[in-house]
């Protein structure tokens, strides 16, 4: 990504913003800002941020500290920076960076305190959550971004082979997620987001990680991980067994996969996010088991393994070619297990296309 | 910490709230939440929301997926939880837990997306950010948060009388960095926030890390290390030489320990936060390196290693007893070196009392 890239996207940040009718965008840092300039820094008290205004040269507010870092970040040649002190008040700095009144886009992880800061010192402002005004600006993927969604996707699924091979029973679930961290390193990742491993009743609790279980023979083991590579995320599950399955468990792991398919075939250019998280829905329903359907159907993914929009009823945004997104759907049976396959699809003209390839029946492992 | 002292800590909340004229606070995951019932979750995009207001029993908005690790939580029995899920409007289910309209304190770090979706859809609130609306609520420690920071500040102490014995002429900064991070995990340390290396140059920059530069014989090197034992925060700066130091390098080091001790001994009961900063300012100034001080005297500690009050011109809060925080002048000379020296400090009935107790002389190292 060179400074020409950057620009490219924070001038298409303005046309979307002109678009939408806001004055412009306040960027503060997290993946927003990684993504519009390549100035990686968490967020915190002291304000950073990124104006663009349709048609302007981008402005950022930066900490006098922090100056010489963002002057490293790649995107950083196209901004114009101004520095405020210790003790200044950068709410009032602001305004000179802004296009005047009117409404702005603002990340949705912007502090709380931040953007009060700002009503209250520019009265004749207004703010809307960026992913809420600008629905389609990250959301959207140039052809650059799927390439290295699909790479990333295409690591975890080596991980996923490997760990089929390592042995389960008699081994802490814990134990596991450490194969899968160091496997997910080894494939390339620079920063592993989630391991888990939900093994027997822990399974069905979908936000379990991994713990001191012991994995027994007989176990249904969910396994869910992912991370960054070269900036962009991976995100996969499948469920696997020590041993061989139960006839239960079969047909409850045959009715996720058949949830799983059906979502990713309804994937095509026009159809509401929602309609993906109702098509899973559907089959589970009909299969009896959808009171233990207890999440969203997926999330979109890029430079964080888990951003807009979302798979979900009441989301009424059409995907477009180039949304990238994990169908996750799942069953936990409380006590007993769960089971979850997730697989990253792109939208494509013409339909879904999976970034992650790994066969979907019930991996045995020992 | 039990059940019932975060009991204690969620209805002091509320008699503040009630004294500061708010109908309540909103607090979302973060240090607010983990200080008030002991929930440590990380924050995001579902929300996750405890409400106190005076008089009433805490209760929370939780996403549905998360209600199994919040009841964990040690002070999740003294809460009302209420379950939200995927698909459902977060914002119009905190009508039902909020105390009518009315303002409130918000966390400040509260994803914006939240506060302004709260302000959308519950037109009869506004809101404050918390620090600036009930700023004494988590800057001011009781006795066992102080003993806490205290043990937190001697283990950090014992890290710096052992990095003085690694060698440091011919490494890089980022080895002993990892020397640091052992060393604070060795003594306790459950998380490392920072372990800061800036040798000759680099140590002009405060926000530098540590980086590939290979320390040489004649280095200045500052040293600025902390993080979280037993849930409470440590950070620490000396500067230390390679071999012995030229007179110049004695010379800024002695005026920036000046300005420490300065700015200690103002410390007392009902002196203006800013005032602290001022004083260390003076001695640097008188001295002639005023621009070369380029941050804020110092910051809050508690279950964060960085927080509210800041030791700032324009910060007109007074100091109470138990408030903690750090006192860390410096001089940064661009191209050349720096110079810092910190120590955490907490405030007396009668005047400050260290919890970094190393030696302030130049440490020589090898």
């Amino acid at each position: 990504m060179t400074r020409e890239d950057y620009e490219r996207r924070m001038t298409r940040a303005g046309h979307a913003a002109a678009d939408a009718g806001l004055a412009g965008v306040i960027v503060t840092p997290g993946p927003d800002l990684a993504w519009l300039c390549g100035y990686e820094q968490t967020t915190g008290e002291r304000l950073t941020a990124l104006v663009i205004a349709p048609g302007a040269r981008p402005r950022m507010l930066v900490p006098a500290l922090e100056r010489g870092d963002i002057e490293r970040a790649p995107g950083a040649g196209a901004v114009d920076l101004t520095g405020w002190t210790d003790g200044a008040d950068p709410y009032a700095a602001m305004a000179e960076l802004l296009a005047g009144d009117g409404r702005y886009g603002i990340s949705d992880s912007a502090w709380a305190m931040h953007v009060l800061g700002f009503q209250r010192t520019l009265p004749g402002t207004s703010y809307a959550a960026l992913t809420e005004a600008l629905p389609m600006l990250r959301a959207v993927k140039d052809a650059h971004e799927v390439e290295r969604l699909a790479a990333a996707g295409a690591a975890a699924d080596a991980v996923y082979e490997e760990i089929l091979k390592v042995p389960f029973s008699g081994r802490r679930e814990r134990e596991v997620a450490a194969d899968l961290d160091r496997l997910l390193r080894e494939h390339g990742h620079s920063q592993v987001d989630f391991t888990i491993v939900g093994s027997g009743p822990n399974g069905a609790n979908p936000h379990h990680e991994a713990g001191d279980r012991v994995i027994e023979e007989g176990d249904m083991v969910v396994l869910d991980f992912g991370g960054l590579k070269d900036g962009y995320g991976s995100d996969t599950s499948r469920t696997v067994h020590v041993g061989e399955p139960t006839p239960e468990e079969r047909k409850v792991h045959d009715i996720v996969r058949e949830a799983q398919q059906a979502a990713f075939e309804a994937v095509r250019p026009g159809v509401a996010c929602q309609e993906i998280d109702r098509v899973a829905r559907k089959v589970i329903n009909s299969a009896g088991y959808g009171e233990y359907f207890i999440h969203r159907t997926g999330h979109g993914i890029g430079v964080t393994t888990h951003e807009p929009p979302y798979m979900v009823e009441g989301e009424h945004l059409p995907l477009v070619p180039g949304m990238c997104f994990s169908i996750e759907p799942g069953i936990y049976l409380p006590g007993r297990f769960g089971v979850r396959i997730e697989d990253i699809v792109t939208c494509t003209e013409t339909g879904g296309r999976r970034l992650n390839n790994t066969a979907h029946g019930m991996g045995i492992v020992s």
